[in-house]
């Protein structure tokens, strides 16, 4: 059996992310494929506990850089890396991307610090396909209040979501051949359609 | 007031750094100057916290190094920065110099990773005096068993051990304008008038 696809949702608050990967999930097991679903920041039990960390307290930004990616490399090296290798395909809610629209477009993290650490992190490890489910984000944050749940990111201020919004369209620009834009102000079945599509046409021999 | 002075005492198991910390905050306290004695991994609310993460299980190599450096970055941001900047001498028990000498030298971590993330989150701060306590292994780990109590890393082999202290060797022989070997096999008191002397003689105007 060959090597897994990695592919990850990203996207701000309410975009639809982890509605979305299940569903993908769901899509690719009925299509006979072996899947991990997994998020981050987590994913493995030492990340888990690391996740716990950074939603418990404020944080330096440079040090929540150096926490989510001490949290991705432990869930990339016991994980992500080992289920590519045995076949298993991956998707995941949220990868390296989301510290960067959060940490360095949202809270001005130096360029240069995320792309050392992520370098160091990563060890080339990098997805074969991102979706970025790009909402206003006045709509994400309208579906997280609906929800009922918020966290510390949730309250943060307009200006915030709006900068984390242009970080991924940063992205998008930067590597098109890794990341695609998907239009999430659509229904949540539309959306689907949307990302299995893309799925199929990049990463699914014909 | 100008600013204060930032000095490190590093070393393996046992060499005795935390008793040898005490003795030089006391004696720069009793010449009237302020002084902060801490110690890492930990330092600061997050850094503790990150601390005990580290110590309850084990990582990957690289997540460990990456927990290393947030800690160090939260204890840097919060303490050690605004306390050199109010003109308070600083008085650490381990520092970055650790992390070299065990993830990389005794893990085996990439140099190159270290590197990468040292930079990113030190942002330039490095002390003004490192003073490097070298002891045989042997004898560190058997003033740690007499001592009582052990920790995860004083439970690894002997190899282990002899690679960290070829770690701080390598540091000595790369930054003798920031290192000094005390030879920390004397008797405690010995060692102590050792370091008040490199202290005095590089960091004290005549
Ligand atoms: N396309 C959609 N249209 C309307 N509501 C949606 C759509 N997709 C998801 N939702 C609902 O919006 C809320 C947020 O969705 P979801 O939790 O999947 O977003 P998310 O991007 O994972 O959010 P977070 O950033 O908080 O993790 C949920 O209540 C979900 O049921
Ligand atoms: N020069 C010395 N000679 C003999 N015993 C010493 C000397 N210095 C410290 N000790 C004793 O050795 C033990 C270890 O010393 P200490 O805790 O200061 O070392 P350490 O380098 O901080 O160790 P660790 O790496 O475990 O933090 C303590 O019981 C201490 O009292
Ligand atoms: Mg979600
Ligand atoms: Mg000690």
């Amino acid at each position: 059996m060959g090597r897994g696809r990695f592919i990850t949702l990203e996207g701000g608050e309410g975009a639809g992310k982890s509605t979305q990967a299940r569903t993908l999930a769901g899509a690719l097991a009925d299509a006979g494929l072996p899947v991990l679903l997994t998020r981050e920041p987590g994913g493995a039990p030492g990340a888990e506990a690391v996740r716990d960390l950074l939603l418990g307290r404020g944080w330096d930004g440079i040090a929540e850089c150096l926490l989510h990616f001490a949290a991705r490399r432990e869930h990339a090296a016991r994980m992500i890396e080992p289920a590519l290798a045995a076949g298993i395909w991956v998707v995941c809610d949220r990868f390296a991307d989301s510290t960067l629209a959060y940490q360095v477009h949202g809270q001005g993290v130096p360029r240069a610090a995320f792309d050392a650490i992520a370098g160091a992190a990563l060890q080339g490890l990098r997805p074969d396909l991102t979706l970025v489910l790009d909402v206003p984000p006045g709509l994400g944050m309208a579906r997280v209040q609906a929800r009922g749940e918020v966290n510390r990111y949730d309250r943060l201020d307009a200006g915030f979501h709006e900068r984390v919004r242009d970080g991924f369209a940063a992205v998008l620009a930067a590597e098109p051949g890794r990341c695609l834009r998907i239009d999430a102000s659509a229904t949540a079945p539309e959306v689907a359609a949307a990302i299995l599509g893309a799925v199929t046409a990049r990463l699914l021999p014909a």
